[in-house]
């Protein structure tokens, strides 16, 4: 038996999380500085946190079950339970309480948290993923909907996917509560039973969901099937009573639908169907999808929540917001052939055609740093041939020579390694012939 | 007794780890921005990973004690035993290792890792901070010490630290071990103790220091202390005897504070006490010195590791780096007063008179976004002249008001919050003016 010190060291990563290698990195900072780049626009402003949070943020609105199941959660040195945060929310929440009499209210504020989930590793779901979050703080109007909508939609665009490649998907929980409560009389209980069954609408067959319905419901099922399977807004609500018809909720979503039109933003559905995982949502919900035939599915959501600051003991904070995740979108960027090819940071390398010549060289770099170009010198001591090969081969675009001749003249030749044209050029005109 | 659902949730981060408003968040930004471009600059690649490692990383090099006691590691639901990184040395090793037949060498990486350490919090110790690290895989000369010292130099710079500020003092691995075990014939183990004791020199009296050396070295204490006592390298050397003078780790000494020099590179000092902590040094060892008379400290550090890639059955690769932490630079540039001043990043707002007026102001938001403007619309609804005020008490420079009269005539008045300053314009030159 080998013992410890012999064994091999793995070179994997953990489980269900990334190595970010240079090329993939360049990716992320590309998916990241978009996001970024929308919420600034929008005057939003960035954030972060921990990824260490104590355990109980989790408890009160996630349920037991994500905390126990879902989550990477030990107990520290101290025996303080603390988890790797599997959503940005609660911080978020945690945060804005914590500093509430300071801030001026509406927030705007925007995040790229990594989260964590205990999950067998999957396609599309990896136990770490980064996602932006997107909320504004302090709005009661529907115009923080319109608002959270259009930098959704934005980045969608930013990315170069086009409209009739995606679709907004909206609901309200008001509507979703009347129907289920009001109207059908279901405790809170039974009717948070009837929101998970048609969450999972899509996945199960018609008959199977119509069963899953009239397990819970019983007699009412029918009432509630037709009105699910209206096939938009004006037959959905066509089927409400008349009070119905008037009801805060539809006024919303009517008024959302329109704001957006306005602004150009006409890939936007009503479904009476879309409910979203989290219990906290108090409003408008929405879902971005994929309108790929060969892959029609829910890319990231969001919605409105405004009781969530309670678990502080603060009062409410009217809040909309949304989480995008990487994984997700990296995989929309590729499907559709919109990830740009990334540029080679490093613009130029200094060959040294023998090692009393890496002094200069090395002055000669710093010189051109100094204007900001980005510049690497072979010291390898390895032929000049060998040198370029490997410069090409690294994808950088130009070269020049150190040698004997260079140092005494202070002109060099300039190589487009791409084009293979060559310039002599003098040290002066050589940063001035980069930065173009 | 109040159950659980009474309590109130705390809206404290978790000990030791910090909440970074966007106020902070801009200026770790930064901080981050600055470590990023000069290490572009260098030809330096992005690269990262997860927090998330599995802990038998850390038992190769680190020792036992590391893992066991200053680290965050817990068993996974698999049984398997991860750690939070506690340093991205031995992760970036491993990623080296893993695709050490695809890279062109040298590989020149860097990245900003958040690390993790179980420790009383305390004044520039917090249980997670970032740390940027810079590493050069692949290069036996002396040339990558030259290059990752001019990084560490440059970033200082670029920061605006004057050179006279701080001081970078070097040593080498080879010569500590040259003396202990070649001159005074101490085991590699004894070697180590007098290695930690010389390490804590600056922390005890001068004569707490030389009990701790004769405790460990015996007899041959004077040789080492008259040595270490050594003013400069000139005296060191004088105090060597003859084959010493020409010793390998000398010639490497004077060859980089030469080649230092040469690119203006001239507050480097040779410090034969410098040992730096970690074990997997192998040669050139320095570290950035803070020469604030009120709070002369070491700021961060690094050096050649040339056998790290041993512990994953690797051949040797040489390699160069250090690890440069966010807390200890934030601290350094608030007491020299080098944090700019962070611009707002919200240029307007547009300020609604009448709730009917709110549509229109979105889109001429949307429109002038598409330019690249950041822009905020208020819909409080509240009056203008609190609008305004509102405005103001964020720091955003300019505002419009949108009202019938705008609506209908398309020209707006453009308010400089900071001169009072008042301008009539029309929504064409809207845009250039706010980007000027």
């Amino acid at each position: 038996m080998k013992n410890d010190s012999e064994k091999k060291l793995s070179t994997e990563s953990y489980k269900g999380v990334r190595d970010f290698y240079p090329e993939d990195m360049a990716i992320q900072n590309y998916i990241f500085s978009v996001m970024g780049k929308v919420a600034k626009k929008f005057g939003y402003q960035e954030y972060g946190a921990s990824v260490l949070e104590p355990s109980e943020l989790y408890h009160a609105k996630s349920g037991e079950e994500i905390v126990n199941e879902q989550t990477y959660t030990f107990l520290d040195r101290g025996d303080r339970s603390v988890t790797l945060r599997p959503e940005m929310t609660p911080t978020v929440a945690r945060m804005v309480a914590n500093k509430r009499r300071e801030l001026i209210f509406p927030v705007r504020w925007y995040s790229i948290p990594n989260l964590f989930r205990y999950e067998k590793p999957q396609r599309g779901r990896l136990r770490e993923h980064w996602q932006l979050n997107v909320d504004i703080f302090g709005v009661e109007s529907i115009q923080a909907e319109v608002e959270i909508i259009s930098v959704a939609s934005e980045i969608m665009r930013a990315y170069g996917v086009k409209d009739s490649q995606f679709e907004i998907r909206i609901n309200n929980r008001k509507i979703v509560n009347y129907i289920l409560e009001t109207l059908m009389g279901l405790s809170t209980e039974t009717a948070g039973k009837v929101a998970k069954a048609i969450d999972r609408k899509e996945k199960v067959s018609h008959e199977v969901f119509g069963k899953m319905i009239t397990d819970i419901v019983g007699e009412k099922d029918n009432f509630l099937l037709t009105l699910l399977s209206s096939k938009n807004l004006e037959e959905f609500v066509e089927r409400l009573p008349e009070d119905g018809k008037l009801h805060d909720g539809i006024v919303e979503i009517k008024t959302l639908i329109q704001a957006l039109e306005k602004l150009g933003i006409s890939n936007v559905v009503f479904d009476q169907t879309l409910m979203r995982g989290f219990d906290y949502y108090t409003g408008i919900v929405f879902e971005v999808f994929d309108l790929n035939p060969d892959n029609r599915r829910s890319l990231f959501g969001g919605g409105r929540y405004d009781d969530l600051l309670q678990i502080f003991g603060e009062e409410k904070v009217p809040t909309v917001g949304f989480g995008m995740g990487d994984v997700t979108i990296r995989d929309v960027l590729e499907t559709y052939g919109l990830i740009p090819s990334q540029k080679n940071s490093i613009c130029l390398c200094i060959c040294t055609v023998g090692n009393e010549h890496i002094d200069y060289a090395q002055e000669l770099a710093q010189k051109l740093r100094a204007k900001e170009v980005s510049v690497i010198v072979d010291y390898s001591g390895k032929k000049v041939g060998d040198q370029i090969k490997r410069a090409d081969k690294r994808g950088i675009p130009f070269i020049v020579c150190v040698g004997d001749d260079e140092v005494k003249t202070g002109e060099f030749k300039l190589k487009n390694l791409k084009t293979g044209e060559e310039k002599i050029v003098t040290e002066e005109n050589l940063t001035s012939l980069l930065k173009n």
